[in-house]
């Protein structure tokens, strides 16, 4: 083990990173998070550029599970945000990663939660974590640093009827040329008015992504209000298939 | 004069900032110039944080042309970008403001040149520059740093069925509650598939930046192919108003 066994990654957050209420998106926080979680794995030995090159057919991460909770208000322009990431389990198809989120004095704005499978780039099915980096997943785990944060139940959905549908354009995409996950949160969030958001702070996320989406599909989303306006799930399909379930509580401002 | 005439802005490109072919997104980049340029004016005494509250009604900046120039491919994943902006000239209602974008030996990614008016937080029109900042603009002009990229000529679309249209929502709107200028600039890009982008760098962009757009406004696109599909024209409109109009050069990848 050469590394320690978390990474901080630092966002000064700029004035067109933020939102109609002044607070940074969720998605550009949360590709930041992403990019953390990339390099974190690239410095320890199992990122995605030599996970491409191991085996007969190259593997990659695809992101299953992903719960963010904050405790105070997300950052605003101009605030120093240090997001810290680690590898709090693995199981033999599973690893769970996780994020806390706080500024330079150490106050906390939130912490996540993820889960990540390893799948073969040619048959599309989770492999074996003990074949990364020689075995070494393991030796990163840390399960004394706090993460305050767990992973919902699962959504279900009732509504019949879509509230919005949405055809996946070439700004949806990322490098690894399918619909970048954060992408997903922008349309959930999407859903709800400026006004709403502004009135309204994400509290809670947790998001269930099932299946990929690529250049051209129409997404349509379907929102069952739970309680009082305040939390929602939401589902995202593609004809038939679901591409991603979201739990969303929000707080009044 | 307090400060140098130049600021410099940097920026370590992530690898959720790049789009399908693996360049960052223009409206990433765009999005860091517009900070860039906040800072540049804050720092100097003409930020719009100042500006709100000067005059009876109190004043903001508004961008009204942008043309970027690129020499070279746009910025990948992992490099060092500086992005320095400065003044390039004064007139009554209009000031110019040049940026170039280099890497951190100096090697020039491209250049960009703006144009913006100050406009009262009341009458929505064009207030004199010599107000701003008890008449210090002038000060700041730096005529001699090179900025080899003009601003085009009207841009005249002949298309009258548009080829796309897109409803502004939440994600579309900044701080300033209206659709961000580069926001504009993402939904052009969509018009063209993820395909066309991965064999074709954009070269060249000159946008006229005509009327503001708002949370709910459908938005109709009107696209002229110019030149062998590589030059196009594209206007944006809200009902029969023009919001933007757009000129875009891209070049074989």
């Amino acid at each position: 083990m050469k590394c320690s066994k978390v990474y901080t990654h630092h966002l000064a957050v700029e004035p067109f990173q933020v939102d109609y209420s002044g607070h940074i998106f969720p998605g550009v926080l949360g590709n930041h998070m992403l990019g953390a979680a990339g390099i974190h794995a690239e410095q320890r030995g199992f990122g995605i550029a030599r996970l491409n090159n191991e085996g007969a057919d190259g593997y990659t991460w695809v992101l299953s599970r992903l719960t963010v909770e904050m405790e105070s208000e997300w950052p605003v322009s101009g605030d120093d945000v240090c997001i810290s990431t680690w590898i709090n389990s693995v199981q033999r198809f599973f690893t769970s990663r996780c994020f806390d989120i706080k500024n330079e004095n150490g106050d906390v704005y939130g912490y996540a939660r993820s889960v990540w499978a390893m799948i073969n780039l040619r048959t599309r099915h989770p492999e074996d974590l003990m074949k990364v980096g020689n075995g070494s997943l393991p030796e990163y785990v840390d399960t004394d640093r706090p993460c305050p944060c767990s992973l919902g139940s699962r959504i279900r959905i009732a509504a019949t009827m879509p509230v919005n549908s949405v055809v996946m354009s070439f700004s949806d995409l990322d490098i690894n040329r399918h619909v970048n996950s954060f992408k997903y949160i922008d349309h959930i969030l999407d859903l709800f008015t400026p006004d709403f958001h502004d009135s309204h702070a994400l509290s809670h996320l947790d998001v269930a992504f099932v299946s990929e989406a690529f250049y051209g599909d129409r997404l349509d989303f379907y929102l069952d209000t739970i309680d009082e306006g305040l939390v929602f799930n939401v589902e995202a399909r593609r004809a038939e298939t679901v591409v991603c379930r979201a739990h969303l509580v929000f707080k009044s401002r």
